[in-house]
């Protein structure tokens, strides 16, 4: 059994939580929140899979996703109340899906041929985009775009990927890194409160006040 | 002349309707009218062709869909108060919309090879989509996450569709069932207010209160 | 060097800066920033491309495109201040932009062999999605729904292209003349606050009145 193979459905299983959980706030109904959970949990590797005209799009080709999506709507409409407090094991479950969904997608893409800097790039829309489309669809700011170092923490471990190929690391290795990378500075960033800058205004305007 | 073709350029003009008297309820131009009442009736069928790969996409391939999306605009445009208190014409359209694009996208699917589930999800997501964009566009809440059963009638009439082919019925009586079946269940579910049930709290929360 | 080329560099340049002053407004942070002015800049050509099946998409081929919308956003970081009160310069901007955009767009699809009313629905998607997107992500309603003639400007430039190569000018004229027809009818527009007519009531609601 593949060890990369596990963590994507644990991290389609995690992102299709956090879908569903936002969603019944919301007051969707049961389809509705199946709905949510399944952009949420495939979103961003659908708009990769359709930049990069790769076919059969992700959760096409391999029917476990869609039911591991309808298991975690499941287990929260059985365990609600008892999810809401466990924030932190879904914080957990959901940085580990950035990481997993992060280097998944840029080896995919490494794989198929693009420059890496595109697969870069396609690494983070693999890991964020879900999220985004989450949002647009129950109308919040998307949060990635203010929320504590989110899709940076994606930027940078896919690029230590890059680097860590480069090297020429043993393949095990070099996932076992990238994963811990994205889920260390999200980690470090959360707990410290760190956040990107803004540009209220720019740097000669701060210079002046 | 396909009575199939002949539903599908209904349904398109049924689901422009709709776009155009939400997007001037907005106080959009006539130009944006046009584009939500187009993305209304096409987008669904878009998202179905570009997951699965499908070309040339719905509405490439036939320009009597745009034709048909610029009439309904135009009827919009000279009929619109009388059009307004005929809610029940335009409910049974929009009915007959879902109807015929969740039976027009399963089959086009299974033609095209795909898996039955799979056929099933993408006959769901061509009558669907289609609002859901008109209600981001819009920034309403997309309705069908809270409306009385809207994408479930889709998703039991695109099963029966699979059961009725399975059962090797005439085609044209699979196609009449499965319409029925949608529609039967919408109508059903509208008259009777039935919804889905929520997740406002789990099973065992509502056990304990 | 092709003047098209540099055209939509320029064009590029200009949304990007117009989508990364949105999401600075909505106080996005430095990562969201990028993102907004990314999708700003190339989501209507990746729009187009994925509708017309068209590989690599428009930002893949080419990692040009990235560079002038990482540069757009640094000019925004260091200058924003500045850049605010030039509304004149950056309105000028981003009408090159849309202007150039459906040329470019509808000038691809002909190429490519599609229909020509295709191709002039696809310069309008190519000139207009992008800022779509980016009012759909930052919350706001899209404003060429609303706005003075926008989405009409490129459409009748995107004809008069069309025009333009049956009479058969020189290639550099039917640029030019396209660029110049989107432009003029966008300023005068804005000039003189033209706006489309809205569909409040219908024309024989008004009479009656």
């Amino acid at each position: 059994m593949d060890i990369l193979y596990i963590l994507d459905i644990l991290g389609t299983f995690a992102f299709a939580i956090s879908g569903a959980l936002v969603a019944s706030k919301k007051g969707f109904d049961i389809f509705g929140v199946v709905i949510i959970a399944f952009v949420t949990a495939v979103g961003g590797g659908i708009l990769r899979d359709i930049m990069i005209n790769y076919y059969p799009i992700n959760w096409i080709g391999n029917l476990n996703y869609v039911w591991t999506i309808l298991l975690a709507v499941l287990f929260v409409f059985l365990f609600k109340s008892k999810i809401e407090p466990l924030r932190k094991t879904m914080f957990l479950f959901d940085t580990t899906g950035i990481a997993v969904f992060t280097l998944l997608g840029t080896e995919k893409c490494l794989n198929y041929g693009l420059q890496p800097f595109v697969a870069v790039i396609m690494g983070v829309v693999s890991a964020v985009m879900g999220g985004v489309v989450r949002d647009v669809l129950t109308q919040k700011t998307p949060l990635i775009f203010k929320k504590e170092i989110y899709a940076l923490a994606c930027f940078i471990g896919a690029f230590t990927f890059l680097g860590l190929k480069k090297i020429g690391l043993p393949l095990n290795l070099q996932y076992a890194f990238t994963i811990f990378t994205v889920m260390a500075i999200r980690l470090v960033a959360v707990k410290y409160k760190l956040e990107l800058p803004k540009i209220e205004n720019d740097l000669f305007g701060k210079i002046k006040k």
